[in-house]
C-alpha cells in the first residue's frame, strides 16, 4: 500500500508545512501504548538537539485532559496510531486541530479516522522483525530531524538519514549473529512470571514498549521498566539472583548510567541480559546520532526474541484475553 | 531545624529571584526515585497552567546526560534531595549552575553538598505520615504556583495555597476513617508477591513512588506504576482475578481516566483496591486546584497503608539489602 517515495513526499510536506508557520514553540508528541513508546525517542531529541522548541510526550488521553495552556497555532501535535482508530488519538488530532495546532498524523492505514481527523498523514511500512528508513519509527525520527533541520538548521539531521540507511544490513546481521543467544534466552525464560526491562536516554523508550506490548500485554508475564538511572533509588532492591532483567546498553550519552546499572545487576541476579549497541554493530554508524537510531535496532532485535519465547512458552503473540475481544 | 517562617522565607527569595530573570523559557524539575515523583505533579502544573514557561521533568542522571540544548540563562531548574547528598542531585545542580540557569534547591539538609551547589535552598519538613503546607511536596507546589504567579499572573495561586492550608485535617480525618480498610488490605495482600499501582494526572507520580520506593524498594514486592490511559493498550492483558492493583481516582482533569481503567480492573481482579479523592473527603476543595493536591493526600494515606502492610508481612520498611549497606 505504501511506496517509499511516497512516504518520503509526505514526510517533506509535513516538514514544509511546519517551516511555514511563523512561531513555533512546542512539539507535542502523541499517542497510546506501543505508539507511545515511538514517541519518547523523539522529545529526546528536542531537549538535546532544539535551541527553540520544547518537546512534550504524552499518553493521548492524558494530552486531552491535561489540555495544555500553551497549545495552540504554536504548536505542532504529532500522532501515531497503527489502525489509525484509537479513539483516544483520533480524539487529540481533533482537539489539537481546533486549538489551531498544526497536526501530523502517522498511520498505516490511509483512509482512517487519524487520516480524517489531521491535517497532514504520513503512512509507514510495517515489518516488526525487520528496520528500513520508512518504519513508523524510522518515520517520526526523520520528521522530527527535518523539522527541526526546517526552523533552526541542524546538523545532524543529514547524519540522521545516512544511519537510518545504514541500519537495515547493521540489524539483519545483528539477529543472525544472535541466533543461539535468542534461542537459549526463550528455554531459560519461558517458565518466569517477572522479566523486568531497563534502558535510559532514547533506549528507555524500548525497555517500555518491551515491558508493556509483549510481556504484560502478549505474554502475560508481570513487568515494568525501570530507567537505569533511577534504578539506584528504589528499585534496584528488588534484584535477587532468581529475578531476570533485559538491560539495554547504548553508546550515546547514558552509556554510563547502562554501564552502572548492568554491574549492580549482574553482580546479584543470575538472569542478566545485556544487549549492548557496540556489540550488535552500531559502532559503524556516526558517534553523533548514533543514540537517536540504536533504539530502533534493539526494538526490531527483540521482536525476533519474543518470537522464539513465545514459542518455548506455547503461548502466541497474537492471543489476548481482553483486546479485540471484547469492548472496554 | 526548620521553622515554618522560614520556609516561608526562603520560598519568597527564589520566587523573587525567578522573578528577576530578564527571561525564563524553561523550569526543569530534577531530581532522583522519591524526589523525583514530587516532580511530576509540578511538570503538569506547568503543562496545565502556564502560558509562557515549558516544564521537563527529568531523573537528575538523565538530565546531566541529556544536556538540553535549551539550558542556560532562560531557564529555572529546581532540584530536590532529602539528604541533600545524592550524588546524581549535586552534579545536577552544579552543572545546571553552570550553564548560568537559576537552581533552586529542596531538602532535609541545610549545609548538605546540594545546598551547597545550588544558588538558593529551601528547607522542608519532614514526616511522611502527614501533610503540611511545609512538606516538600507542597513547598514545591507553592514554589511552582509562586513563580507562574509572579511572572504571569495566575488566579488559581491563592487557592493552592487555601488548599494546602485545608488539606491536613482532612488526611488525618481520611487515615482515621480507613483504619479498618488498612488492616484488612495488610492482611489480605501480605503473601502477594507483584502488586501494581495506577493513576494519571498528578496521582500517576503517587502511583510512580509508591511502586518503586515502597513495594520493589521497602518491601520486595514486584511492581510496575501503569498510568491509567496507557492500560488499555497493553498493561491490561494482565488483570486476571489474582492479580491485585491499587487504582487511584482523582477529582480533576483526569477522573474520566481513572473510572475507565477502575470499572475494568474490578470486573477481571477480585483484588482491586481503590481510593478515591472524592471518599477521602477532597471534595471539600475548591473544584479549580483539587487536582494539584489530591496527590498529597493519597501519598500520606498510602504511607499509612505500607506501615501496616511491613507489618504483616514482617518486614520492616527499613530494611534494605544494598542500599546503605554498600557502595554502589
Amino acid at each position: 500500500m505504501n511506496d517509499k517515495a511516497k512516504t518520503g513526499d509526505q514526510i517533506a510536506s509535513a516538514i514544509e508545512a511546519a517551516k511555514g508557520r511563523a512561531t513555533v514553540k512546542d512539539i507535542y508528541f502523541v499517542a497510546c501504548g506501543g505508539s507511545y513508546a515511538l514517541m519518547l525517542p523523539n522529545q529526546y531529541i528536542m531537549d538535546r538537539e532544539s535551541g527553540e522548541i520544547a518537546g512534550h510526550a504524552l499518553n493521548a488521553a492524558e494530552f486531552k485532559a491535561r489540555a495544555p495552556k500553551r497549545l495552540g497555532e504554536t504548536s505542532i501535535v504529532i500522532l501515531c496510531s497503527h489502525s489509525g482508530t484509537t479513539p483516544e488519538t483520533v480524539e487529540a488530532a481533533r482537539y489539537a486541530r481546533e486549538a489551531g495546532a498544526l497536526t501530523i498524523a502517522l498511520t498505516n492505514d490511509a483512509g482512517s479516522p487519524l487520516d480524517e481527523a489531521s491535517e497532514y498523514t504520513i503512512y509507514y511500512e510495517h515489518e516488526p522483525k525487520q528496520i528500513s528508513p520508512d518504519h513508523s519509527t524510522a518515520v517520526l525520527t526523520r520528521l522530527t530531524f527535518g523539522i527541526l533541520d526546517a526552523r533552526e538548521g541542524n546538523e545532524n539531521a543529514a547524519k540522521v538519514e545516512e544511519a537510518l540507511k545504514a541500519l537495515p544490513s547493521i540489524v539483519d546481521a545483528a539477529i543472525k549473529s544472535h541466533d543461539e543467544r535468542i534461542a537459549t534466552f526463550a528455554e531459560s525464560h519461558k517458565r518466569e512470571e517477572v522479566i523486568y526491562t531497563m534502558g535510559a536516554g532514547t533506549n528507555y523508550a524500548i525497555a517500555y514498549s518491551y515491558a508493556i506490548c509483549i510481556f504484560q500485554e502478549m505474554q502475560w508475564i508481570h513487568s515494568a521498566a525501570i530507567h537505569a538511572g533511577e534504578y539506584f533509588h528504589g528499585p534496584f532492591e528488588i534484584t535477587d539472583y532468581d529475578v531476570p532483567f533485559i538491560i539495554l546498553k547504548g553508546l550515546g550519552a547514558s552509556r554510563p548510567m547502562d554501564e552502572r546499572a548492568i554491574a549492580f545487576a549482574t553482580q546479584y541476579s543470575d538472569k542478566v541480559t545485556v544487549l549492548d549497541s557496540e556489540e550488535l554493530g552500531l559502532g559503524a554508524i556516526d558517534s553523533d546520532v548514533v543514540e537517536y537510531v540504536e533504539h530502533m535496532a534493539f526494538g526490531t532485535l527483540l521482536r525476533v526474541y519474543s518470537d522464539k519465547l513465545a514459542f518455548s512458552r506455547g503461548h502466541p503473540l497474537t492471543v489476548r484475553r481482553y483486546m479485540w475481544q471484547m469492548e472496554y
